[in-house]
């Protein structure tokens, strides 16, 4: 499985993926499951993938295709679509497009093959917004009410989320609660697994301000983890019932 | 859907059950899902359980019946069975004997008639154990390495109990943990639901030492419930990345 969680905030995204992927439990891998697309200053769009990995590899792949020989049609490529919304209504197309082929291509041996995305980002002049692509192609907005998006193993790190993130939670603050968010999944799930990629697009930049890749072992990731451990400790010691 | 968690502690099991149920969004109501069979003193068995209401309601009806009819077979009442695992046994069977006559019944329908439990309790001279039957009438069962089961929507609330419960962790503790466990599951998911049964059974006792039903609006619940809320909060801020 997968748990990637976007944020859409009033000062900017902030987006967190893992990069386990496994076909059984005897065959793990880790596969990179978010992706920018950028012309700083003009466009960014950052893509995060959870499900069939030869779905959202293939979708990945169609996009770049799309961008990089757009003359065929100006309108395939997620570089040139006037807006967000049609965007996403793109990327939904091509995904469903190879899920549709792919359970076509497997016939009768009943396939999962479906995948899910979450795509944000903006372009100069427009919305900085957040959607979340299902596997048929359709796809949801997040917005004041709900301002985060999940996809993959989302269930156990949704409590914190649900209790601190906000529309005017600050980006340092977010980046602490996806990754709390994802402490909580990783500590009970073994389908989720690090390194971690963590992303920050800062409101009317239209670039990446900040991606970094966080590794096993990585010292500050491991010191937050054991200090909300003990926090969480601490606490349930200290409340009454 | 429903959130139920059993542990198995040093000091006896503590239980707690949601009653919520829904056939659809517009179609919830509230069952009881905790259940007692006890000669006090002699044997205390306890169960919970989860998925579709038909299948758990006939299975607990049948071993009812077996309870006050055991002429025809002393072999099917779970007051008569000489050991919990043939206890386990015997409602697994009854479970999975109903699960198909259901299916059965419902044909082509293609229902999604099933049903686990969680069953814990002990008989005089005997050893306290908790299982987790399955629809197929199978069961795993709790130990020192992992002291709780969870049937039903179990995600939000595992990772609080992956924290903080262990074999030792006494009887007060526990009962904080599975509240602070639910308190998570009813934010986070709606298919769950107020009011809560709570019980403990103490080791030997043979007998519920303590059984409650916990209404929506509880002052203890929410004071509780609030000042996890403010910890977790303080906690947030206080944690560094």
């Amino acid at each position: 499985m997968t748990y990637c969680v976007g944020l859409k905030l009033n000062e900017g995204l902030v987006l967190l993926s893992d990069t386990r992927t496994n076909a059984g439990m005897d065959h793990i891998s880790t596969y990179r499951k978010m992706f920018f697309f950028e012309q700083p200053g003009e466009r960014v769009i950052a893509i995060m993938t959870a499900g069939s990995l030869s779905v959202t590899q293939t979708a990945l792949g169609r996009l770049q295709e799309a961008i990089e020989h757009p003359d065929a049609d100006e309108n395939s490529s997620i570089m040139c679509a006037p807006t967000m919304l049609q965007v996403a209504t793109l990327i939904g197309h091509t995904l469903s497009q190879i899920r549709r082929e792919i359970v076509g291509q497997c016939q009768d041996l009943s396939p999962q093959a479906s995948a899910s995305m979450i795509v944000g980002g903006q372009r100069r002049g427009g919305e900085m917004r957040l959607f979340l692509i299902y596997p048929e192609g359709n796809f949801i907005e997040a917005t004041e009410d709900t301002p985060f998006l999940q996809i993959g193993e989302h269930k156990y790190g949704k409590p914190i989320l649900d209790r601190v993130v906000r529309p005017d939670t600050s980006l340092a603050d977010a980046q602490k609660a996806v990754l709390l968010s994802m402490d909580s999944t990783l500590r009970s799930n073994l389908s989720v697994g690090m390194p971690l990629d963590l992303a920050v697009i800062r409101k009317d930049d239209c670039k990446v301000a900040h991606h970094r890749r966080i590794l096993e072992g990585d010292p500050g990731f491991m010191a937050m983890s054991a200090a909300w451990s003990a926090a969480l400790r601490d606490s349930f010691v200290n409340v009454k019932i």
